[in-house]
């Protein structure tokens, strides 16, 4: 029993948090705002909220506004040239992770200079160490990636078609505001794969031969209100409580990415992500999640039983009460039926999933409760497909 | 639901740590260390293996030695002049709360100039905002303060009488090593004393108004883990497991100070350890909690039923199962005949008492399930004498 707890990020949570931003100690006095290319954050009017609390808080801001749903290297490059050009001090990204996590990476690659690409390790990234980052400020408005509470980020390179997680202490946001106001008009379906999303950083993070006992902790408590409060959310997304509760599961799965790790499932999904930018991220997780989770169900059964337990609240005698209480939950979420061929997959593409989840996911692969070979991993995607 | 959750400090847990203390990043080059007066840092060879570590890493040290049991301004004082006159540049807390928190007051005091008791609030504390503080490692020799993990410290001013509580963002520790191994020694009556004002930490943190559901999260399981291994930790101070279980319980009963806050058990206890420092504080805590919680048994139901299920594991019906629940695990520590009057406090002290607590607590008695009138607190003093 040796582990590390070393989460600095200060997280401000509650319902119309994001007004009160002009109440706290900010990092800079001129921020990058980051959010995507599409019409939401304009619309639903959080863009003018966060910059008429910046304003009054005294904080000059730029408006980088070109990010899409799987962030790409050539974003995070033109983010940083907007950030260098305005003397930005400080990143704040607002939305969902894509945003956030370009933030994170235009922090890393304003402050470094050169490329982002040079500081990815593993796959075609460059390794080289990160030594500074500009503060980042998460503002997410999904409840689902958890990067507002974490060390991680994941960028596209769609030249070398590859989804890369990167990671450094120096990219914890200075400060999370997480505002479930602001997620109550995410859709119904994203809500439901944004939330699994959470779960499987949970559920991953607690079978992971990482976790610890403060993850343990973190990740049975997002698991426990997930399987309660992600149906009711997903049901009606106006119920305020729900969207509170999946939030702060969404914060705590986060927390466990921090102090545990994710493992070969986010692997294998972002391998389909990378040659389907399309597939929303929490759907591949989905599709995959049963043959996934029913392979170690024999490896580490006593922590199936405890997963399950949170989720039904009654005592467990059997492993495969976990994937029984998993397959409930996605019906109740109305996505036990979500098809990899619907984005256009097929099964000629996993012999290139499996070698892309091995080049690009290496920790996540080391740290599953047994180590995957690669028929291993290619059988996953075979008992998957529909 | 609004809450903040800020707890910056880098937690290394793991038995043995202390001698990993050359592979840290630590936050200056010339370090204070601050212990006991006492011989046991020196006699057990923690001392010697801190320094050999700080010697490893490049960092200078100077050994300040003289604090006592119930730390006092004065030595402060003494510690902060010795910190400056070595240009000191951190402070090294090593011991139980009484040394970590005397490192905490030099950090503030050697940052800011002029008396300790400039910075302290309420009381007769001169209330000046503390803006700047040399970083803190703590590293515990004890289970049971948290303040390895929170932004509190506690010193009494013995001209006035005054056993007083400060806090500031700025001392959370940079570095806090919770090291089981160097608990071993710890004799089975302080470990029940030590061990009790960790599970008070939780409980009082648990109840208090000031809750969060992260608070919630961490009072719980160090409920949980006190009320199962204390006992084991009590009888056979060699089993490494529930010093192990302990010593996090104690952490997490820290982190709950952190993002809830104590009540007036705490207050209470403070206000008898001033009059009478040689009353340990684990002990005065022990001595008022049955009459304390009895109080407040019909105002927060349902959490003092919750806390029995932890506990007990059962399903509970009734508040008053924590309290029976309370009572049995004092027994088994062997501590359920702890009686105020053996450190020579009289019922003729309960009135001064009454007027510290009120004086010196404010918060912690603010912070009560149900505001208490200074009659009620002089009758829990009454009902807990013997």
């Amino acid at each position: 029993m040796k582990f590390c707890l070393n989460i600095p990020t200060r997280l401000v949570f509650g319902a119309g948090e994001l007004k009160n931003i002009h109440t706290l100690e900010l990092p800079g006095k001129r921020a990058l705002v980051v959010i995507s290319a599409g019409t939401s954050m304009r619309s639903h009017g959080y863009l003018d909220t966060l910059l008429a609390g910046l304003k009054q808080a005294g904080v000059e801001a730029a408006v980088f506004d070109r990010v899409q749903p799987n962030p790409i290297r050539e974003h995070v490059m033109e983010g940083t040239a907007l950030c260098l050009s305005r003397q930005c001090d400080f990143v704040i990204g607002l939305g969902g992770g894509s945003s956030i996590d370009t933030a994170k990476a235009i922090a890393i690659t304003a402050a470094m200079g050169g490329d982002f690409w040079d500081y990815v390790q593993g796959g075609t990234g460059g390794g080289k160490p990160v030594t500074r980052a500009l503060p980042v400020v998460a503002i997410p408005t999904t409840a689902g990636t958890g990067t507002e509470v974490d060390l991680w980020g994941v960028v596209t390179n769609e030249a070398t078609q590859e989804k890369m997680g990167f990671g450094t202490p120096l990219i914890f946001p200075h400060t999370a505001i997480v505002d479930p106001e602001l997620m109550l008009t995410v859709p119904s379906k994203l809500t439901a794969y944004q939330g699994f999303d959470a779960f499987f950083h949970a559920a991953e993070g607690y079978i992971s031969q990482a976790h610890t006992p403060i993850s343990d902790l973190y990740a049975l408590e997002a698991i426990r209100l997930l399987y309660k409060y992600l149906p009711v959310a997903v049901a009606d997304g106006n119920n305020m409580w729900a969207r509170i509760k999946v939030a702060w599961a969404s914060s705590l799965a986060g927390m466990v990415e921090s102090t545990s790790c994710c493992t070969g499932e986010h692997a294998l999904e972002h391998a389909m992500s990378a040659f389907y930018p399309k597939l929303p991220h929490g759907a591949g997780l989905i599709a995959i999640s049963a043959a996934y989770f029913r392979t170690f169900k024999n490896d580490v059964m006593k922590r199936y039983m405890k997963m399950a337990e949170k989720m039904r609240q009654v005592k467990s005698a059997r492993p495969s009460d976990f994937l029984d209480a998993l397959e409930v939950m996605k019906r109740s979420c109305g996505v036990d039926n979500v098809k990899l061929s619907d984005w256009g997959i097929t099964m000629a593409d996993f012999d290139r999933f499996a070698d892309n989840a091995i080049a690009t996911g290496g920790a996540m692969l080391d740290l599953d409760p047994r180590f995957l070979n690669r028929e291993e991993l290619i059988n996953i995607y075979m008992e998957s497909y529909k």
